[in-house]
């Protein structure tokens, strides 16, 4: 058989859970992961050890692959179009990518297509933070560097300029923004192929704490259908205006004054997606494997009235395992979604999928199971 | 984490498909294959190539296991029980798996407990299988070699003293069955774990081609809920009995008077479930996983009312990939699970999973699918 080979950057969970979902696509897969313990390379066949910032270790891997994609967005720019001059397909390609790696670049070019986004500038100083401020209404103002930032890491929020020397240290580009009033986070996420095909999951509500997000609710409640469209819309559109191929997450804030604003981009299969391998008829994980090799994309529509996930972080106590037997026997339901990673404190180690047709219900289920997981719930 | 190592015993299909079911769940896979081409082993990162039938290669395998199960039922009984010496724990173990083994031993079994069979005996030569037809109703008779069958393979239909002389040319005992007047075959699949936990799923349809299951409806179309009942209870009561641990499929045949009667037992899982993984809250591979591990069983109830699975079989175009991009197009809705094999006519190669509320539909759709897989319909 002529089934193609996928080269995937990236050991982490995103690289596990689309090893996943391409094995009954009958592809091959291929892994470049840092260490042979990553969360992928512990399930994967065909793994290749190496350092993604080596262009040799790069290219070497790229040799019998037909398309390489990505587990995060840490390739250097010039190493992608290093492959593709050697004729290696690369989904998303550099040209796309760099709006997810540089948050400066992104915010330039979603200004450019009219994309509504939070009031931004580069900001040179502290001093120029205070007169970004004022310009506006007034401290707090978030900064980021333009990259390196993931999870709550390189996102600052300054009350002074005397709160706003830090940023500055790295010697990266910072960014900022104003703090948005929001009354809640939303994500739309698309999935796109190289000859245009694209589809939309609906808009879900994405709750973070302390930066990272917990809970996804699919499809966002009480969410008015004429701004989910225009979210879903908005995300289409930025895809196609990037040029994006694969899975494309639009986090947004949806405003007080009932607006939604770009918060961040994801060219990946993205956290805020995980519910749709249980509650989607096409995960994005499937349907970023298709996208990439060009393959028709699947339906992405719901399965159920509503899909609850629930991020599981870890907690004080390493074994997990007597916990997971224990919500496999409360709740026989229950998606459990383990990522083969040590459990550390407050480090994403898995999720869990819930759906049903009882709002209620199904977040009580996925958040009994995740904090029972993590040990902040014992009963 | 101190989440287990399962070590699978057999590299095709549905070991490919049992390390999917397996990834989510956190639980590290060790696959034993004949080859490093085996469906399973193309996408395992554990794999061990060795042969099954050398008991110090398996017990090389099973060091650092914490149970072993099975892709197929060929390892030799004697090796299973030196496993279970060395302190591994076996699922099935050999006292159950036995029965799956040796046609003889489990109608003898069945007979025991006082589950319905067709009429049959150990037959001793082709003079005997004459006397057998002329203790029923006479010929056709059915003759099956005990040992070493599947897919219609070791079972031949006789219609004459002289059809009988073939089937005894192996050397291996014959058991002779009457040729059932069956209105159509279900299969009763259950999962058994070694506390004694066990969930049924539906009963279904089973169509078979040529003595190879072509296509699969579940639940079974029009089957009375007595008889439905009945099958489930009495594949729960030979899971019990026999001590099965992991999956059990009982395929059976309801004759034209409206009784089950049954025709094989399969102890893994089986063909006849896999529209589980697309139709059902818990696959099958899932449920053989937590079951062999000792953890709770899934959910096994249907999430649509009607799911439909076909087998895709090679056809005489060995490229199966423009049809399948073709299949995709067509049906963004469809599930495709190929198995990375090489096309060859007749050989499974994969299946395709439909569902939905309209059954014609649904049936229409995975037939279409696996039609034009194989290159039988070309539009």
């Amino acid at each position: 058989m002529t089934f193609p080979v996928v080269g995937m950057v990236g050991g982490g969970q995103l690289a596990r859970m689309t090893h996943e979902a391409g094995i009954p696509l009958g592809i091959r897969f291929k892994l470049l992961s840092d260490t042979p313990q990553d969360s992928a390379a512990q399930v994967v066949g065909d793994v290749v050890v190496g350092d993604y910032r080596d262009l040799e270790t790069l290219r070497a891997f790229a040799r019998g692959c037909d398309v390489i994609t990505f587990d995060h967005e840490h390739v250097p720019t010039e190493h992608l179009r290093a492959l593709e001059a050697d004729g290696i397909p690369v989904r998303p390609g550099p040209d796309a990518l760099v709006h997810a790696q540089d948050k400066g670049v992104m915010r330039a070019r979603l200004d450019a297509i009219g994309v509504p986004c939070p009031r931004h500038r580069i900001v040179a100083d502290p001093a120029d933070v205070a007169a970004f401020a004022a310009e506006g209404e007034g401290f707090p103002v978030i900064l980021k560097t333009v990259r390196g930032g993931y999870d709550g890491k390189g996102v600052w929020v300054v009350h002074s300029v005397e709160d706003a020397a830090e940023p500055f240290q790295a010697g990266v580009p910072v960014l900022a923004e104003e703090k948005v009033d929001f009354v809640r986070e939303l994500a739309a996420n698309v999935v796109r192929s190289p000859h245009g095909q694209a589809v939309a999951y609906p808009v879900v509500e994405s709750r973070q704490v302390d930066g990272v997000c917990d809970t996804v609710i699919a499809p966002a409640p009480d969410l008015d259908a004429a701004l989910a469209l225009q979210a879903e819309e908005m995300a289409l559109r930025i895809a196609k205006e990037l040029g994006v191929v694969g899975h494309l997450a639009v986090e947004l804030f949806q405003t007080r004054d009932g607006r939604v604003l770009v918060n961040e981009l994801a060219m990946r299969p993205h956290n805020s997606g995980h519910w749709s391998q249980d509650g989607a008829v096409t995960s994005q994980f499937a349907n970023h494997v298709r996208a990439v090799l060009d393959l028709p994309l699947g339906d992405p529509r719901p399965r159920a009235p509503w899909t609850v996930m629930v991020n599981v972080l870890g907690g004080d106590f390493p074994d997990m395992y007597s916990a997971y037997l224990h919500c496999m026997a409360r709740d026989p339901q229950l998606k459990i979604h383990m990522y083969g990673k040590d459990v550390k404190p407050g480090r994403k180690v898995g999720h869990v999928n819930t759906y049903g047709d009882d709002l209620d219900d199904v977040l009580e289920r996925a958040r009994h199971a995740a904090g029972y997981l993590r040990g902040t719930i014992t009963e």
